[in-house]
């Protein structure tokens, strides 16, 4: 590392140290960025161009979006003599950004074959390059633009995790169904379920000012409380399987009245990697189909499975603030992307859930009862960046937790996943609650 | 009045006296069931048959639906020797109790010439002969059925409403225009807009176990509200025009996504009503079209308009909880469809809005920030009417305060109607909050 | 009748002794007007309304444009005096005549509850008035407009089909399954099939100048045809419910691949209004369900349906020169509308059938193999009566014959009937045809 | 050439001489195999994977279907020991043949990106290599066969036009417009449009046994044509521009009323790849965009444009028996895909046209008046290949004499091509007719 790349980060910054700990930016910039190639490796160039469907995205589109942002929100901005790559990026690759202008359609993101794989591979060098440049050589543009740059790493770790999603869909859609890893599942069998719970009372969630957050999740504020209970661990597969064979597809009365017309209208039977031959359940993994594990964390369910789930069970799905007065006594340890599994793992023995819940970070994203709704004070930033969550606050709901497809280093008690109550082709999964 | 119906209501009942105040409940249903009738006299025969989209139902399908509700929910359990009118009305005017069996599809109603509107007239007089056969003769069936009877008044009184903004839609769609009645708009100016501030701190809300309320107003709980200001009155027509000719329609920053691709999709440059020729707007309204009043409050506007609206103003709508610590101060008056306006009206001086909020009831439905989400404890009824009101909570947004259109004992300050965000049928307008 | 009356129809006109006969033009007109309206008698207000499909009008639609048809081609240009009645009918009732103007959205016809059915009368009315006065006092210019008028009864007479049609499929789709008519279907049995040949030869078909036809049955011209056979009569029901034992309706072998994709894109399983309980086959019908009849021919056939039956049996539809070579030897004679069964009935026996095909007028309308395209030398008219026929010519089929819903003096053997190959609603069946 | 190669071609067939010339069958296999990959030459793997619409298929998916077709149709049967390269391929690329079994949905042909373009182009060498062994090895059933593989090859020809027109659709739908060659139109003038004649009279028309001919050609019949005129030339750019800028797009008379729709409905305005930027037009080619070339004949024309322009002209469209005429006496030369230049080009001087019309093969496919509909006498082959043609004869339009993406030895005056008459995507062009 030079001299000259060490200035960038000597320029005091309040978030710096807490957002990136020991790591100067410019070394998590290039871990980042590595960290998306490096999941690329198994696929072969044909992969990197299909979309199954409008929420999925080619790999090749997540390669070049993630790097657009990095060119249109840092180096045009941060260095004058910066000339964009290829002046058709700024459409092609802008996803949802109006204050930046027009946006290729994105449900036609598949038609796309050009640029190549090896095009927008030249595209992230040169732009990690001019990246470098700004590092090295312009530590005040640098510091100045610290939290854009910050914001860019984590969209790029989202964007790693909907590499891994979206190539799941795709393989899943093939019928020859190919693995993206060979990877065994592992094994073990899931902790009993317990119950924790906490008094009623006023509390406090959401981002302080210190350490990075998304708009989404300040201003920190209170919420009162009534007393209630989390379960200690995730529903399993075997658990689910028992609401399925109980006819839990088929009952009316278990559903939200748009939940159960998705059932109806998509001919839902199952999670959506689930598959039945002669009796037998087996799901898609990214290593392939797998019989079904019985103690692993049910997974690719939608809110309304996961709603009607609790509801036959009697409970209740947590809310985003009961969820987060939990988490944020727990350590942020669990299944991320760095374990290389790709795929949720059972809950350990009782012995580590003593006193806290487990599995509440990892595995799968822990869809809760609450709406993806502005918090009190709410305000997104001016400019373009300030569509990044903000717009998309109606007709979601919250998840929370991270999966075994997000990065450890992306995730906090605060963060504020999001999705459309149908949506399935996430880690997604459940936790029940219930009052006391 | 008999005797003999007079003992139906002395059976001591803890809500009855609340519920239907100095009248028997046997008047109450008379009185609601003419009304509904009333509103229909205007009509032609042919007015009866029409669906102009999903959401609209035929009138007649109104007048049958209402009477299916207490054939189906009272008289068949309560009267053991009770025989259907007809029997395919169980299927045809079931409108989405899946407990109660099959339904005819929504979206065809518009396709039944038969059961005439004489004949429906006939199912009617025949229910209501067999309610009034139950109040007069099973004072004890009545009084076990007596929570479902007063659901069953107010479930009537919600598709009143939408007798009025269903024909309202329907003639609208016709190039002729037809009129409803012939009524001028009334006139006057809008008093000035004014703040009422309320402090931080956890307020109660929700209904009490007194008094007929809804399984989604209950269980009362605690909320924590950071202090806040509402506006003292509703959005004027002429307040909505700025935004339309400030170009609101067209700049995405204001909109939320889903708001933004509705916009559109749909093509929408003006509330719902609205329409603009050589410069100058009108609106369409059950007498007819008419040249747009400035003073009046804009109606007729979708969620994502009032949301998009408000962020162009600066502020913001209020969650329904900050809306009812005020409306539960206020007294329940205002313009309800006893008025025989059939239109919000201006309003009133400022001497009236002393220490509180104008137009909180009736004029038309406020859009709340708040997604229509169970409260704390929630737990709907068990049977066919456990349907009611649970299974649509989601992806829908709360309504508080009734309407232009809305009897007058049907409101009140916990009452929470719901729609989708981009519902624009209703006479439903926009109040502004901000934090404070 | 008045001598000025009498005065239009002295007016020497080449067509006008062949058109109309032994009827004086005044005289058919309000023959074919007053049949129009008879038609109705049976219909509640409610029933007139209805639009169950895109294909489908409502009844009261039908009696408006009729009129609207005599009001814009003949009485706006033939008396200088004379003011429409409506100035928005003008565009809610034309059909489609781009050279009039444009049209209110034919798939929204079923959301007008206004004009109501009296208005529309009153319109009829108004404009039988008008036209009485025309043939009374403006003999020249009743015979200029000779041809246009001659071409409004045809229209009109066309339009008395769809009333029956279009009501079958309104009361179809409604799960009371009312019934226009009480009548029985009739008895008897089928003749059995033979065959009539023809040599290979040059023929001549198409209309000549002399008497009324459509344009699109002109001009009168050669064609080739290779020796040919002609079933003696229509495909019965027996024969048919044959093919649908057989699995047609599950062997893609037998269809067409277009037609193939219909069955399976709309589930056919048999024809139009048959449906089957335990075994048993009934079908819809004017008089409302009634077991199928073995005998009777099979009707509410597409295209894609009568092919796949031909090819089943091996055989295949007649083109429409080769039915047109038969039909102009035949009497126009058959089971039509002034029948009243609006039913087809059984072929009689054979002794009627010596020398000639039986049922090749009146019954059901006979699907030819004949695409509907223009006969060498077309022209359509000028203006916009040559939007009447012309411009449909592609992707239709041609049908002859007449059914048991057309007026007897409306068809002939030139007369070309033409339908999408998916299109079921229209009394429409199968005669067979081989080469020899 | 080995002896037993050469004692395949011995063994004496009366097609193989005509069809093949002086090549032999294993020639002429070879020979057509390599042409098909020397046309995916210029293409980077990303290319062959895409699918803009239905009607377009990805390059991959043409080379392993056209292979498929000699596994399924040839090899199977053929050779005893054969066994299929890949058990899934039997039904990933099977197209439309009901009789092989089930087929992956056409729409989703571009969600594949398994098998590769390496496993696909091993999937053809293993084929081929298979082919060779049953040439070399087995003579006499290569005879047996020999028609088979002959419909194999045109079959793989007409794949070879479609893997030009597919990708030059691909490359449109990408706002990089990339080209698929690096070719100059060419220039020079179109020639005077001239008339030919010929008299009315029974001709024949359709293919003679002998020779090679699909069978929705056969079989040779008479048919009678009213005198008639043919024009000289194919319609060039510049007179079609004349009809777009007299508003040929926006006048509804000039237009079939479902083509009208179409209008409407997809927004037509000129020809497929055509687009105008400040008053000029340009049109996209596989050579990437250029400047309208006025001399240049028309393509990438729908029948209903093709229909259009003719009414605006005064004239028509050919039958297809009518241009079949004029074929018969003409030598089968002109722009073929041989040419290289993927382009149709401008009609010489009339020098070369003395006595016949010019560009009667190549250049573009000729859209005829007439329906494609099956000759008299019709009859498919039993089995798989009887869905090789006849099952699509309904709602399509006869095209005919090849385009520059044709090979020469493919076509013939006899040969029937067919679309759908919305159909824009193929080299399809415009030739007149009218009466005399």
């Amino acid at each position: 590392m030079s001299p000259r790349h060490a200035a960038c980060d000597v320029i005091p910054h309040p978030r710096a140290e807490v957002a990136s700990g020991q790591q100067s930016l410019r070394d998590r910039y290039q871990g980042v960025r590595a960290a998306t190639l490096e999941l690329c490796r198994p696929l072969a160039t044909e992969d990197y161009v299909i979309q199954t469907m409008t929420d999925v995205s080619p790999t090749k589109w997540h390669l070049a979006h993630t790097t657009w942002f990095f060119e249109t929100f840092v180096l045009v901005p941060a260095l004058d003599d910066y000339r964009p790559f290829h002046e058709q990026y700024r459409y092609l690759f802008n996803s949802y950004y109006n204050a930046v202008g027009p946006q290729f359609i994105r449900a036609n993101r598949g038609v796309l074959s050009r640029p190549t794989v090896a095009e927008i591979r030249e595209y992230r060098a040169h732009v990690d390059m001019q990246m470098d440049r700004l590092f090295e050589t312009r530590p005040e543009r640098c510091a100045e633009h610290h939290d854009v740059i910050e914001i860019g790493l984590h969209h790029e770790q989202q964007h790693q995790e909907l590499v891994l999603t979206d190539i799941k869909h795709v393989f899943s859609q093939n019928p020859l169904l190919p693995a993206y890893h060979e990877r065994a599942l592992g094994s073990g069998s899931a902790a009993e379920l317990q119950w924790h719970t906490r008094d009623e009372g006023v509390y406090r969630i959401g981002a302080s000012p210190s350490g990075f957050s998304y708009d989404n999740e300040r201003q920190r504020h209170r919420v009162f409380l009534d007393a209630f209970a989390l379960a200690s661990r995730l529903v399993t597969n075997a658990e689910y399987l028992e609401f399925v064979r109980d006819g839990g597809y088929s009952r009316p009365a278990l559903w939200l009245s748009d939940g159960w017309n998705e059932v109806q209208r998509s001919g839902w039977t199952a999670p959506l990697y689930w598959f039945e031959r002669d009796g037998c359940w087996s799901e898609f993994t990214l290593s392939g189909p797998e019989a079904l594990r019985p103690e692993l964390p049910v997974t690719h369910v939608s809110y309304f499975e996961a709603d009607a789930y609790a509801r036959w069970r009697g409970q209740r799905l947590p809310t985003e603030a009961e969820w987060e007065v939990f988490a944020a006594d727990s350590p942020i340890a669990g299944n991320f992307v760095e374990s290389g599994r790709f795929h949720p793992q059972a809950a350990g023995s009782a012995t580590d859930a003593v006193g806290s819940p487990q599995q509440l970070y990892g595995d799968v994203w822990e869809w809760t009862a609450s709406a993806y709704l502005p918090y009190p004070g709410y305000s997104p930033p001016t400019g373009a960046l300030g569509e990044y969550n903000g717009k998309f606050m109606s007709n979601q709901m919250v998840l929370r937790g991270g999966s075994c497809a997000t990065p450890r280093d992306h995730v906090r008690a605060t963060y504020r996943n999001f999705f459309y109550p149908t949506a399935r082709w996430q880690f997604s999964g459940i936790r029940l609650a219930a009052g006391v």
